[in-house]
Parts: C-alpha cells; structure tokens; sequence
C-alpha cells in the first residue's frame, strides 16, 4: 500500500470521528435550553462566526444617565453560546453613571481602558467595597451583588466587562422598581420609599401604576 | 470454606471501598471552598447531623419589618453543604412584609402553609410577574432577580421556601442601600433618589455618611 | 435633547439587551435535552406560568401504601425547568409508608407540616441513619441513597420535599423488581430472595415472569 | 541581548505563570470537600502517582457472590480526583453476580473483556432493560438506577467498568437492607417482605435487629 | 375496596409521574445543544439502545501510525449522551503510536488490555510524565493536555479509554498544524519551525498552503 | 418598642444568617481543591482585595517571541477564585507571536485594545478559522483548542483576554515539546519530526535528552 493510501486511510479515520462539540455557535432560530441555544450546523461556519466588532465603536451616551452598556452576550454574538463567558463595553461621558444594578447569572470583572471610574460592590452581609480605579485597573462584582460604575474623572471613560457567563442578564434597580407597572404601593410596601418618590421616578421612567 | 467465611469475606470487600462521598456534613471549624466546605469525618455522624429543628419555631415578626426569615442553610444545618439545596421558612405577621430583595446563590420556591401572600418577582426585561398565594400555592422566583413576599391577608400568614444551593446569599435592597457607610452621594448617583430621601432612611436603616 | 426623549434612548437601549435566560420555562412539546427543555417564548409568559396550586390538595391515599406522592417536577410545574430544584407533597393515612426507594437525580430535604413521620436513609457504608420527625423538623436525603418514610403517629402526617434537581426521577425499589417483567430467576440472582417471595411479590404489584 | 538570554526571560515568564491546575492528585491526609480532596504539593508529584497498577489482578471471587468488585476510585487512585471519571474491574467466576445495585453518585459504562455477561438496568418508569454481552460489548448505566450483572457464561467473565465520578459510591441493595441493624419491622414496612424473608437474610449478610 | 384495585391505583400514581430524565438517548438528528443532543422518545427505546458493539473489533491499523482510535462518543453511541462519560479502543500494532494529542473536553483513563504501551503527558509547568504500562495498569491523562501512547512492546497492543465526558473531541497535533490549509508562513511563525519542515509535513498528511 | 429597637433586631436578624458564600478570594497558603483554593475569612477583606493593578503595565516583550502574557488568574489576583472568569493582558512588539497554545481548562474571548492581531484557532476536526483583528475586535477560541495570535501591524499590539475558568492554564505547544526532558526518540515518533529539527529546537528552548 502506498504512503498516499495510507495517508488517506489515516485522514480518513481522523475525520470520521471528528467531534463537533468543540464550540456551540447558537442558531438564534431555535428554542432556548436552560444550557443555551441550539448550534448552527458547523459545517457551515466561518472564521466571520468567531469574530464580533460590535463593540469597538463607542455606545451612545446621550442619555439619562450619560452611559452606555454596549453587550457581546449569546443575542449578539452567538459565538459565546455555551462557552461560559461574554464581553460587554462601557461607557461613560462626563458624569456618567451605571446605576446600581445586578447580573443574575454571572460574575463580572471591569478593566478600565481610558479614564477614571469609581466603582463598587455590596455583600450580603451589606458590606460595601468601593475604589478609584485607573486606566489598566481591574475589579471583580462577584455574581448577583449589586453594584455600580462612575466616571468620577472629567473626560470620557471606557472600559470592557467580562462575564462568567454567554447571557449573564442585567437587571438595573431603579428600572425593575420604576420603570414597569408594579403598583406604587407595592413599591412603598416593598422599599420604605414613599408614594411621592415613587411616582416622581415612575414619571422619569416610564413606569406606571 | 463455611457460608459465615465466605460472607465475611464478601462483606469486607464491600466495606472496604465504601464511598465517603455519599454527603459532605459541614465542618465549619475549617475554610470555606467554592464547592462548600470541607467535610466532617463520616465515622462520627449519627441520625443528629441529618436532623435540624430550627425551622419549626416561628421566627420573631416583632419588628420594623414584621417578618422573619429563619434560614436552614449551610451555617445552620451543616447536612445540606455540597447538596445543592437549602430551606428557610418565613413568617410574615399583619402586614408583614419581606422587602425587595435577591438570592445571589440560587433559585427559590415558596410554598405556603398558612395564611395568604402576594409574591412577586421582576425580570431583567422588567417585566412584573406577581400574585396572591393561598394555603398550598407554590410560585418560582428564578436566580438572582428582584422579588418580594406580602402578608396580604389579615392574620399571619407562614412559608416554606426551598433553594437550588445550600448557601444562597440573601441581599435585601434596602439594607444594602440604606443600612451601611456607602456615602450619600454615591447612592444618590446610582440610584436617581435624592439626598434628603437617602439620609431618612439611611436613618431607619442605621446607615452613615 | 428632552428629557423623555432622553428616557427613551435610554430605555431602548435596556431593553434592547434584555437577557431572555432569566428562565426558561419548559416548553413539553419539544423534546427534552440532557440539561432541561427548550423554553418557551418568554413574550408569552404571564404570572401563572411561575405559580402552580397542584400541591395545594391531599394526595388519595386509598391505595396500597396508604401513602401519596404528589410531584410538582418539571412535567406538572414547567417553571422549574433548568432552575435545579422543583418540590413534592407527601400524604400518609394512618399506618402509611413511602417505601423504600430512591431519587436517581437529586438530593432531597423533608419538611414535616403535621404529624409524625420515621424517616431515615442507608449510606454506602450501610450504615441506617433514621428518626422520628415532628412538625417542623427537616431532614436531608443525599442523593442517589436508599430511604423511606413511614407515618409513625396516629393520625395523617403531611410533608413538602425539595429536590436538588427539577426532575430528580423516582425508583421504589420494589416496583423496580416487582411490577415489571424482570425474570424472577434474574430476580432471584440478583437479590437472594426466592422465587416463591418473588412470585408473591409480583403477584401484588403486577409484575409477569 | 544574546539568545540565550531571551531565550531564559521567555522560559521564566512561562513558568512563572504555570497553572497549577491542570490536576489535583488527592492528599488523602487532608479533609474531604464538596469537589473532592486538596491537592498534594504538584512539585512531590511523579509519573508514579499517574499510574495505578491495582485493576491488573483479578479479584478474589471466593466469596459468596462468586465475584468482586475491585475499584479504581479516589480512595485507591488518588489521580481521579477532580477529574470526573473512575475506573474499577469487575470478575465473575462460574454463576457469580454483582447483586442489584446503584451507584449514587455516577454513571457507568461496561466493556466485556471475557466472557458472557447478562447486564441490566430498570429505569424510573419501572422498564426493564437488559442484555446478554459478549467480549467487546459495552453497555451503560445511567446514574442512580438499580443494576446487576450477572455471569450467564460457563467459565470466568471480567469486565472494566468507567464511571462518570471519581467517587461514584456503591450502594448494594440487600447489603443496604439486611446487612445492618435497621429493625426487622422497618424492613417489612418499607419492603412488604415478610419478617422471616427479613431474619434469614439478616442472618446470611451479617444484620441484626 | 380489593387490593387489585388498590394496587392499580397504586402503580397508577407511579407511572404517572415517572421521570424522563433518567437518560437521554441522543436524537442526532436534531440540532446538538451546548449539554448535549435532544432525546429520543424514552417509549421507543429497547436494550439495543444502551448496547454497543462497534469496539469489540480492533481498528485497522494499516495506516501512517499503524494505529487505530475506534470510539463509542454521542455520535457513534448516543446512549451515552448527557451521561458525562464515554469510550474508546485504541489498537497499536508493532510499531504503533497515538501521536502527540489533546482531548478539548475531557480527561481521559487508559487500561492496557494487551501489549506493553509507553504512555506519557505534558502538564502546563511543561513536566513530563510518562511510564511503560503492562497489561492491567491504569493511567490517567489530565483534561485539555498534551499525551501520546506509542506501543513500546513487540506484538500488537490494545487499551481501552475512558473520558469524562460523552464527546471529549480529540485534536492531533500534527494533523491541526500540518493537514490543512493554514498558511505555511503562520505554521512558521507560531511553531518556530523552518518552512522546509513545514511543507514536507504537510506533504505527507495532505496539508496545503 | 421603639423604632430603635426594632431596628436593631431587624438589622441583627439580617446579619445573622448573612452568606460568607457572595465570593471565596483564596487564600493560597492552604491546599488547592478541585473546585480552587480555600477562603480568606470574609470579615479580613477590604477593597484592596477585589482590585489587581498588575495588568496596568505593558509586560517584558525583549525576548524570543517578541510578546507577553500578563496573566490575572487566581495565582495572581486571589479574587477571581471560584468566580469561573480571569483575565490577562497580551503585548506583542512589532514581530511578536504568542506561539500555538492551549488553555486546558477554558475558553477564551480577546479584545484588541490597539494594533493589528492576527489570530486563529483550528477545531478538532482541523479546519482553520483565522482572521486580522483591528482595535475594538473580538474573537472567541473554544476550550481546548489551538490557536496562536501574531502581531500582524507594524507598531506594538496589545489586547486583553478574558477565560471562563479562574485558572485556565497555558500550553504552549513548542514548550511542551522542546523545553523538557522528553527524549528525542519519543519526540520523534510523536511527531513526525526529525531528530536533527528537535534537537536544534531543544537547544534553543532549553531542553534536554
């Protein structure tokens, strides 16, 4: 038998066994499952699955809170689906704030790019640890405690988030208690805020109720 | 070779690969790990490690809140550490209320065994889901997101609650935002609340700065 | 810029990456996978999807044991789908049992609501760990264990059981080698009973060979 | 700057940063935990620590079962540990059995290396599933489901097991129920076994009570 | 009421409620899924879908390695999906060798079944580990590193592989740098191999570029 | 009872049962574990802990390979210890390569922070997905899989790269193979290689044999 049939044997027994669970890039067509989508068929991928570039342009920071949290979750990037992390980008314009939020299923850790960003975190035990940060900075939020990121410099600031997980899910506080139709005396009940502050915030975000 | 040597022998095989993996019955004295704590020695347990009667009692509802949680997790009921569950009950007097809050560790189910309760939960989409629970009812409050327990009806009412880890984590709102030193300023930047709200409960809550 | 021009931007932008794998409720038309369902459109979801009253009422214990086993596992509550716990009810008449048995996929917590209850479980070791359970004790069943629960009181006895798992499957040993049609030699092999006991046995329980 | 002096900066920074993690044999002298046992110092470590030579004699099945069953789990081949999988052997003499049993804590799968095996398994749902093996077959286990094996040939079988564990447990069902002191009258209530079905077999397994 | 009737009412609550999630018998016909493919119908399941035979023959070995990987993963033997475990053989003729490899996705236990095998790994400290395995020795290859098995006896050898999971994917060294079209330049500048040595490699196993 | 009082119960009712589980920063002066490595007592943290600055300096990249991997895994920053995520920064010079690697125990997402990177990965099945990255890009190389990064720009390139494991390790393939003490011959039979090709790279990465 010649070198080339014995190549070609070889090849053969190599490719016939080939896992394709190598990576899980997610047909966003299909279901959900409780361990991420379904996967594209892998013999139709290209290097352009596996590459994103949505985030190297800045997020629109005219807004309320002069920030802007720009994701590479699994809806975005399928790439990441069942891959146990994603990207997002930060934002900041002068007097940006990213208001008091959690991520339910992931932990995160912030680098700072440019600028100066005060961020922090509280424990169950309703401890709070907070920090300047500076450019080349890190600092971990550990899964599901709330937490938050401020431009405390006078120019823009910008940073990466990494998260332990493809969809970690974000949840902004003043958002799930003003902006939706959870009635205002749930929300007093549920707060100790008063029905006025309550309403005022509602006003400002939409809420209703 | 008699039955009663050849049973010796037959038992002495078994026993000698037994698994001490069965359970992992905390042993607190040591450090915690991710996985949980390290376990104690299995040749000194009995019947007493895998009992626990501390939910049994109704917790003390006299209070700002009128409510109690009484937790049968890790720290109280060492049997449930690297089982991948834990319980607590929850007693909530007239008017009882257990404020906003979130389990950063893990997923929740209520049942409720007495009395009636408004439950609810919000997404990360901010949707609200909530509804009054009668004697028996059970609803889901999924990792990590915002959600709160109501005494809605006019005597006590009580619950069980079962979560998917033995060490959840409780963060309740408020007591992060109001019961510590984050400095005023900071939760005003994150929260949209103003300074003299913040102050006043910072005040109730036995926070500073 | 307005400020509710503002407040739209900025809500858009929360929306627009709202995760959808807050949950994932079952949706029991597709076929299931090794870590749940696929979930069911979030869009459609309303309050009652998280709420389920099924364990709300007695199990019938005219039967055989005198005992109910009432499941709220993914396939009666789809909302524990993926969350890693779910709940059951057990109702035992006077003189009832659980019979010996196990859950392949899950560890699991007993709490007492009325009534006395012997409960107990067998390690690897074969060692017997059981009490006598009053209103309001808990008791941990590790995973994968033999264990039982007999109505030790004179009246009805009442419990809730959490899993570690939403389908954490259920195998009553002697359904498991009497109410199929397992040959009673194979039986007889591979227990030590003999085969008049075996015969008898599936007479009661409906098991053939 | 010379090759060799590169070369020694580029070595040091990849050593300097070498995980640890790759494996973590087990230092059995310490506490269990949730994931398995601390690592032994990774620099004491050699290839002899990799390599267990314990599964290459068959095991003594002059016994009461006419088999055994010889491990390869954490306790024996502390190289398993963390890595999620385990080995043992299995060697049936003429008529031997391994008895109905689960493995708590994994899944298995077998491959006849001689002989002729009669494998089975019953499922939740109280199926049968079961087969008669040649050399070569392989069959699996799924986790926590009784099983047995049974030597249907006329001379010696053996047989590799692999479990999805490093400590899967073994939980022999008429060791759990009769080769202890669990009392005679829990047996039968949790059995419907007769009392003295119960006592002989006690009497042949070593229980009591 | 008879006991006929109690019993059916008895086995009725049983199988009404059996778990489906005992296993989960790959459907490849549908999409894979980060934890693994759907499931196939559990009713149309029979023993021959938890039995495989394809191992029982030795792989053909007339090829480049005079060596043969035969495996029983998902794709071969769905059974094994979800299950965390799967199989292969590995056959090495006088001269055969498993060349320089990794498995992405699992670790990975080797019994020698026949022949003498000289089986090393590489951990991420760059140590080697490497030992002569007779017949009966075990040894363990840690997740993602590099090992190899070359057949260090005279006749022809046989093993058996265990991985800790039921699609460990399998990634050749050679075969990744040298049989595919990845430019002959990049293979040079990533391996600090001279392009002569590139092209004659990807000469023989079929590389281009 | 005054306001006061009740608060103080309320606040010591909340503290009592306060998780020690939101994080496990490690205290690497015990015994790693499978899971990573125990915990420094909470109540000695301070924000210190939760922030590393050392990926804030461009790393040393006069050497061989013209590049640098700054690493912020748990040997370095103890905070990200059973997080599941860590970060590293990469510095290439003009000309600089991070050689073919493996990350044994994670996927990896990198970020290109400014230059022009080349990077690529090959899948089991030995297809090649590369592409040029520009500032703001980001690729995914799946767990396990080979994959290298060249500095493709003619200026310094620098991104950051985030893993899904606090301890991913690195594999370099070139160092495995030619920086130890693994003989030539096994080398050789391994790989394909020539005698004459390893021995030279052995002596330029320090090997020996």
């Amino acid at each position: 038998m010649s070198i080339q049939t014995l190549l070609v044997l070889s090849l053969f027994f190599v490719a016939s066994y080939a896992s394709v669970n190598d990576f899980c890039v997610a047909d966003l067509s299909q279901s959900d499952t409780p361990s991420g989508y379904p996967c594209k068929d892998q013999k139709k991928l290209t290097e352009k699955d596996f590459v994103y570039s949505g985030l190297g342009v800045a997020g629109n920071t005219s807004n309320l809170i002069k920030a802007a949290v720009t994701p590479a979750f699994t809806a975005q990037f399928p790439a990441v689906n069942g891959l146990g992390l994603s990207l997002a980008r930060l934002d900041l314009a002068a007097g940006g704030v990213i208001p008091m939020h959690t991520h339910p299923g992931g932990s995160e850790v912030l680098v700072v790019i440019s600028g100066t960003i005060c961020a922090g975190f509280i424990s169950s035990a309703n401890t709070v640890y907070f920090k300047t940060l500076n450019k080349g900075d890190i600092m971990v939020f550990p899964q599901g405690l709330l937490h938050f990121q401020i431009n405390s410099g006078k120019g823009q600031a910008f940073a990466y988030v990494s998260f332990s997980s493809p969809s970690p899910g974000l949840q902004i506080t003043d958002f799930a208690l003003f902006a939706n139709d959870l009635p205002t005396e749930l929300v007093a009940a549920t707060t100790f805020l008063d029905a006025a502050t309550i309403k005022k915030l509602k006003g400002v975000l939409g809420g209703t109720n």
